[in-house]
């Protein structure tokens, strides 16, 4: 297989799928969300905006168009991001595709429409299918979005070989967030060139001599600059150390409800509580929940460094 | 319970989750969608618009919106109308709530945001409080939407009963699409007074006699009428003699995929090869599919009359 990739896979690398912060009338909070999105950038993290973490399927096609424009208009590289682009109706998968394209993203990351189960193949090829020819550009990468317990919508490898054979130069990778090494495994196999994300970076000891591209994980938005040490690691010692750093705050982190976890924690270091917000229907910690992860944190060592910037947005 | 509800709601009635019509470039085709909706409404149907079997989901929330109102432009009744408003993001379902609402239409049928799996009855009980209050009117009725195998978010009647505690005058029903005949039976006994619509008319045998508002049913698409007059049996032999005839048909079409089945038949009767288009992740039926389902149809001697309004539109 012989595909383009951009040359933001030219390397392993992290991308964060930028949890997004909401004012007090619950409405998207764009200076945050780009003065976070900054913030990681100097991290070394990529942005998958709009991701599962990102609560990008409770924001309207309007604000997910709105709040990419803002990103962009921040001067923040479109060659470092990914975003989600999915959505259970075509037209609307087909309007964010496009507007990301058009804006020199480095690729989509399409989560299949997701309401109906037990849909075929085809059906699945129909609408990828679909979506790159209506958007259209020789510019547009497609990543499939493997996350089954949440889609009830599994990617099969039937359906990524299809894709691949019709659409090589277009689609050119996945996230696989089934959390089933043995299927990141297979595909890394199976599909050599093809770019395979695994969605935590405990798994990256495992992927990255198997060829990965790195990966997209929840804990990005906290750990940045450890994900990232650990893919520039050059000895295996090296990489063990910050695989075992990583891999504590994460079990830290996942075992508690994943989203308003990371939020709360942002808030800690950001000194700003309103990054705890959630919309319905999440619901935000508690501060005896917030403040017990906390605390197991700080037994870690744990901290986001160089957060000024966010705490003056909160000014 | 004491709670206001709709005069559409004054005895069982039969709602069709209208199904969709697309154009050659798979756009909504609003013509053909309003010839149906008079033709259900003329057959005793009333219209749940932007249901499952409509397709719902895989319409951006501007086509909804365009496509009620060219319903509302053609002089249906409002007051037949129970369109799906729910959404996965808050301000989708806020909008379309309010849509509805403004446009007089007896209630609105609400999905739960449907993403996340495993969320709290606290994050489902704040997403309809949200939209009922944004909305703020004294005229929105809202019916909850139970179809666990779709959404994996179940309405618990825990969940229910706080909704109905807070919003009595505003929470009058609920759609149990889960097949699950226990559920049924269990919320017409706790909830005496509010409103239960099993999703199959299959059920109704059961479910009349213990106080259900009627159905909205996938196959109300094509036996409005036969379904209507069960409803309307004066003596237990003529609704036995219609409970099976409704029930044969039902069984033909379920075992079949639903959504492509129900528009295989619109087309036929209403000579209009275009009814058979979805949207993907869905694909239409083949010939042979649909040849083998019609003549199983012919065989129990159904029929849908009268659409020489639909074919006019065709031509």
């Amino acid at each position: 297989m012989s595909v383009s990739l951009p040359s933001v896979f030219a390397k392993p690398r992290v991308f964060a799928p930028v949890v997004t912060p909401f004012t007090a009338g619950l409405d998207v909070d764009a200076p945050r969300f780009v003065a976070f999105c900054q913030w990681l950038v100097g991290q070394g993290a990529g942005l998958a905006l709009f991701g599962t973490n990102s609560e990008a399927n409770s924001l309207s096609l309007a604000e997910r168009h709105a709040l990419l424009d803002h990103v962009l208009e921040a001067g923040i590289d479109p060659a470092q991001m990914l975003p989600g682009t999915g959505a259970c109706a075509l037209p609307d998968a087909i309007a964010l595709t496009r507007h990301a394209t058009e804006a020199g993203c480095a690729g989509a990351l399409m989560l299949p429409p997701f309401f109906y189960k037990g849909v075929s193949d085809d059906g699945l090829f129909a609408y990828y299918s679909d979506v790159i020819q209506a958007v259209g550009s020789d510019q547009l990468r497609v990543l499939l979005y493997h996350i089954p317990q949440f889609t009830g919508v599994p990617i099969t490898h039937a359906l990524i070989e299809r894709l691949i054979a019709v659409y090589p130069h277009t689609v050119v990778g996945i996230k696989d967030s089934s959390g089933d090494w043995a299927n990141t495994a297979a595909m890394l196999e199976k599909f050599p060139g093809f770019a395979v994300f695994p969605a935590s970076e405990a798994l990256l000891g495992k992927a990255l001599p198997l060829g990965a591209a790195g990966c997209i994980s929840a804990t990005a938005n906290i750990q940045p600059r450890a994900i990232a040490s650990l893919l520039n690691a050059v000895t295996l010692e090296e990489r063990a150390e910050w695989e075992g750093k990583v891999a504590t705050v994460r079990l830290a982190v996942q075992a508690q409800p994943m989203i308003p976890a990371l939020k709360s924690i942002v808030a800690h270091f950001a000194k700003d509580s309103s990054w705890t917000r959630v919309r319905a229907p999440l619901t935000p910690m508690n501060p005896a929940q917030s403040g017990a992860l906390l605390q197991q944190l700080q037994a870690l060592d744990f901290s986001m460094p160089s957060m000024a910037s966010l705490a003056a947005v909160a000014a």
